[in-house]
């Protein structure tokens, strides 16, 4: 199996290199990375991994600023990304960080980090098919957090 | 016939057993499930289930946060379930629940729990043909809370 | 010529029967109808009766709600009714009623009557052909509400 | 060359009709207009024109009502016309006016009309070639009031 | 390899030009330009230039105004030109700038020459491959702006 790995120069952290080293650790697949300028440039990278290099799930990484024309931006990254998995029928996990989502450099670090890592075994899971994460469906798992468990009645 | 059911490790309630019980208690349809990550991987999922599967009908279940880019995200995983359903020419009923819909805990699995089985039967109902559901026409039901009914004048 | 009707048991009126009623009164051509849950199971079902059964045009009746979420749904729903026109090169007439548009339940009965019925002949007009409006080009035509006609000066 | 016009009889001023006397004026090229009701209805009018009457290029007019709905409307009416033009690879001019623009109904109708015959006159430039504007490129120039011109340092 | 260049009458600086001459003090490309009335237009010349010219990769120059409308259009103008990339499996480079992001007429001209630039220069690494700029990846990098650099801790 392939993994496409497209990040970008934009972002402030090596994303990738986390998600790079989980897939790593727990498998043999083949990489594949395409490094582009900002997160605009992901969906159309991705698909070039998906169809071009054959890639069998890509993940997408990139860093949203705090302002609304970020957040504007963000949104049609995130719209591209969708469109793309139609075209080729293959996921690609959005592993997007949002910079107001931290207080200090050190908390946007380990959310990058922890969702980077999380989102890579999230990928290694999706290729072993449909039903590898029911076995957590529903129990408030998060990516760049800690999981919230299921809902405590 | 046979029933696509998406569902996320995201949720904090296991939506997909309630839909799935409501189905096998009123129909012998197969049901084919997949579990992602998140509701962003919800439209792929669902359109490989209608492309690969050969399901007949998809349900995408799906919970979203409170917070302004959340709603973006459900924007964006909405889209992309509209999209795949044009694609395919198959239904993909999106069974989404926002946990700012309800005040407590018990609500929220109230409504999920009521959407869920509601939306299964939905989903049988389309099964049988295009004006099964004419019955009920502008009749004002509800998935999720009580149906408030046709429109007194 | 063939005319498709979707609409939703969503609706708390039922508006496909107003424009069926103006269909049959200046038209002798078939209708097909399609009953869906929501709004957002509109832009499918009218895909399929324009590619599956073969209508000439749809018509697709909904209803909103008046909180920000049902606005996103409402365009979410619009956007696949756009996207399912440009598939198919076949008028998709959107006949949404947005319950904030009444003071009233008698004023929301009105405007969903009214705009239903009009744009039932507007679909009628769109079957003869490309310019059979024009002589109505730029006179401020409503539907749901009076007509506010050309701009004085 | 022939050129396709797509207006609706929502507008409440006939900005087609400017346009096509610019186009008359200026060229020797074909005309087919089509009416339809809103501007909603434009963009698979426009897809129809370049489709089956084979246009070369499209302008499709429009006006936006002042409040958050109209808005919603207009963009999707915009999404639309960006995706049919995708899937024709021909322009589409969009000739919107909203009516917030404007403070009264003379200016309004000053706006409209100047849009209208400018952008006819864009048409026809584009229709000569890809570099047929070049020669006014990042000058500046305005549909619907003045140029403001390069800007000054 | 041939680069696509797409701009607009409407922006008050030719942003095209800065990109042109840094293409031409780096590369021997071919360059093949499109100017266009507005950014709603850059969409459909980028895919014209990708596929009726052979473009290997486009620039998307364009220039947004501070009200909400002109975030509205440039937000159409952005989803198009991802899906024009997902269509062609090309790369375009959307160099927008909007006039809010800058307090004087110095100011938006400096950020406009240095985008155009930084992005013609991103435009030449993509070309040469998927790694070209891997080794940028996460570094911080801006157009338009300086660099902020990795993230210190």
């Amino acid at each position: 199996m392939k993994i496409g790995i497209a990040d970008t120069t934009f972002a402030n952290i090596d994303m990738a290199k986390y998600a790079i080293e989980a897939i790593r650790k727990n498998s043999k697949h083949e990489i594949a990375r395409y490094t582009v300028p900002g997160f605009k440039d992901l969906a159309v990278a991705c698909k070039k991994l998906l169809d071009d290099d054959n890639c069998d799930i890509a993940m997408a990484f990139g860093m949203a600023g705090p302002m609304p024309i970020d957040k504007q931006c963000s949104h049609e990254a995130s719209l591209g990304i969708q469109q793309a998995q139609l075209m080729t029928n293959k996921h690609i996990l959005e592993v997007f960080v949002h910079t107001d989502e931290a207080k200090t450099s050190k908390d946007l670090f380990e959310i990058a980090k922890n969702r980077s890592e999380k989102h890579a075994l999230n990928a290694l899971a999706l290729l072993k098919g449909k039903t590898e994460l029911t076995k957590f469906a529903g129990t408030g798992r998060r990516q760049g957090k800690e999981d919230i468990g299921s809902l405590k009645l």
